[in-house]
């Protein structure tokens, strides 16, 4: 695994730290990780990136290499020797972390992840902590609505090579497949997240040839009934014609390129006319979820997508505004809840419980609460997964979590889940929320 | 070093290497990165991510793990034994790279990284350095777009949080920093790369304590003159006027929202009348080029900017077109240019050089032609890097490769580095180039 470490942090997160374990080491501090706004075309998000980020903070070390680095370091060189010979070196991340499931529906302002710890420890895991469950939820949430648009057709992930940098092309190929996608094209991350591994070829197969037919027929020779053939390299109908005299039965041929509704349609017909009836269609190129959902409107004869950059990079949305805010403190028995009024970016002080309220198997509306708001109905979205640093159970396998997704975003109303202008589920604030940001301290 | 590993690949480039050991084994392969069309409002890219890409090509191995598992793999069932019990414990990375220096200038269509290997090992290394080289180049690019805006005050790379994973945030704070940010937040990037690394402090560390000036004093009573005091968590003027009162002498302050000219002129005007002219103002909040080009010209006392999301994440274009291209391949000693023709996506046949032709300094226009048309002027673009696997020389520094980039955008034309409506460089292709394309085979 290549987990974050202790260093991949933001300075300011342990000068911050020197100075909670100087003034305030009694400290203890609740942070909530929420999305403050959704990016547009997006009404909710599937939470994703939790393994992770568990994995990370049960694992965090500074180690003595690292420490011997940090006293280098010239904006710590005011920090208590202390800080250096004591703190780092014992260091563990001991809180407790409350979160939604991965695959969980979650929309704007709700609490996807809550760690209450020593002031140090929850300040250090913010950078982390908020890359992880931000990156793989962003793209768990464009993989939702690509798998929406096909429609019941299979969804390839094939992005890896437009990811940014190859950690990011693993956790993209994750977070697609447990928002929907079938497979996906990343050997390593189907190895190490059990996914389902497929592939077809590539054009530089084809031009290693000096023809076209024989490219093809070299591959089917190694290959056979599995091999996908990839027809666009030259001329795609001439190629399709070509491998249905020469006798070759793949298991499906791929056109990366052109009118794909044309091209697919003259396709399927030339190989039903050489009795290949089994042999599927699968387009990719630049592919989103519009152009899917037009392809799967005009009735195009596909039989599944390949997509990547939109996927793997959420190009139209790749900065999604995760944020970890302060929402308690306490410091000798007294608990504060706390709020921040920068212009535009207000919080919601204490710690949070958010409930789905369904109808029929149908999601009604959601309400923020406070923890201890217990007389709200519905299904409380926060459990707890951690305590005393230690995660209550295994991670769940992708299966379960592919499972969970489908349910429940299975439970949302088309409103929320359409394409084109989706309406979000409405988020009551809960009125002991409300009545605390109201009184809330430095109001 | 967490370097991509063999298995951080697609999976058709697995079943390709089987089927070229198994009927091609004498083939060499040339293939040409590059990047087919820039996105809206580029006119150039700054290249970068070579020393990654290098490590990785030298460090390539299957380790017997990996082997293991990928005989478990259905797609791979019908690959000849050979395959693993020969091919991939073998496996090294043996071929020539040529490739544009770190911080250079290319525009579109210009080789960055050219790979001549067994067809094997150049076609299983095309996912990862395809994924190294866009991301970095991405990023250096949009951070010299950042920095122009800047005029000359120093951006401060504060992305880590809004990138695609961890090692995307190291990456982004390495190319950042490679095109010109003056620091990162990024702490294992600075160590890692020796960048120099700031910070400042978070809306946290204010809602932490029961009132803001405590909050200050705390902090500048551990780090002195280098504090950084983040001003707008409640009042941004009421926080000005209160630390001068309290007679706080912080190197700097940040503001993170409002209108930031308004707000960034009563600041300064508190400072100044409270004796704090070297108290710096620091400014950000999800800034990016034409947002700091406004505060520029405005002329708002900023000294500093901060950026995070528009850098990290490429925001505006998350997934640059890298594309790597087979243009020639050699079997039984005969040579032969090889293009793709499909809809939109022809490529240029043949192993590439490029030259820029300046004069007093300025760059003209570049040539495209073939390596063999040495009667070119200009200057010749790549350079040999690696041969029979092995770097030819150990990896600059990141100061060099500042400099390099320095001088190299200093190189071009307003009309190229405008922020808006820029324009290429043109790019020219040799007659020689363009012969062999017209008559390139499967013409």
């Amino acid at each position: 695994m290549d987990l974050p470490r202790a260093l991949d942090t933001d300075l300011y997160q342990l000068t911050m730290m020197a100075g909670y374990e100087a003034v305030a080491p009694g400290t203890t501090c609740t942070f909530e990780l929420f999305v403050r706004e959704l990016p547009p075309e997006r009404a909710f998000l599937v939470a994703a990136g939790l393994h992770q980020a568990l994995d990370y903070l049960e694992s965090l070390r500074f180690t003595s290499d690292e420490i011997a680095w940090l006293r280098t370091v010239p904006a710590l060189a005011p920090a208590p020797a202390t800080f250096f010979d004591t703190v780092l070196p014992n260091f563990r991340f001991r809180g407790e972390v409350w979160a939604v499931d991965e695959g969980e529906v979650v929309f704007a302002h709700e609490p996807i992840l809550r760690v209450t710890a020593r002031a140090a420890e929850a300040q250090l895991v913010e950078t982390a902590l908020v890359a992880m469950i931000t990156f793989e939820t962003s793209v768990a949430s464009k993989a939702s609505r690509v798998v929406k648009a096909a429609a019941g057709r299979p969804v390839i992930e094939f992005g890896s090579r437009r990811a940014h940098g190859l950690e990011s092309a693993r956790l993209a190929a994750r977070a697609a497949c447990l928002a929907g996608c079938s497979a996906t094209s990343n050997v390593e991350a189907a190895r190490r997240y059990s996914l389902p591994l497929v592939g077809t070829m590539a054009h530089s197969w084809v031009m290693a040839f000096d023809d076209e037919i024989e490219a093809f027929r070299a591959y089917s020779g190694l290959f056979g009934a599995q091999a996908v053939l990839l027809i666009d390299t030259y001329d795609t109908i001439a190629a399709a014609e070509r491998l249905v005299e020469a006798g070759l039965t793949p298991s499906a041929v791929r056109i990366d390129s052109g009118d794909l509704v044309t091209v697919s349609r003259s396709v399927r017909a030339i190989l039903d006319a050489g009795g290949l009836r089994a042999t599927r269609i699968i387009v990719s190129g630049d592919l989103d979820e519009h152009q899917i959902a037009q392809l799967v409107s005009s009735g195009a004869p596909v039989d599944s997508f390949g997509v990547g950059t939109s996927i793997s990079t959420v190009r139209d949305a790749p900065g999604l505004g995760g944020v970890y805010k302060l929402v308690e403190m306490e410091r000798h028995g007294r608990i504060t809840p706390t709020v921040k009024l920068s212009a535009g970016k207000r919080t919601l002080p204490g710690r949070k419980q958010v409930w789905r309220v369904a109808e029929n198997g149908q999601a009604l509306y959601d309400v923020i609460g406070l923890t201890e708001d217990t007389e709200q109905k519905g299904r409380p979205l926060l459990t707890c997964v951690m305590r005393h640093g230690q995660r209550l159970a295994p991670a769940p396998d992708l299966a379960a979590l592919q499972e969970n997704a489908r349910q429940r975003l299975g439970e949302l109303p088309t409103s929320v889940t359409a394409l084109d202008e989706p309406v979000p589920l409405t988020a009551r604030i809960s009125p002991a929320l409300d009545a605390l940001a109201r009184s809330a301290h430095h109001l």
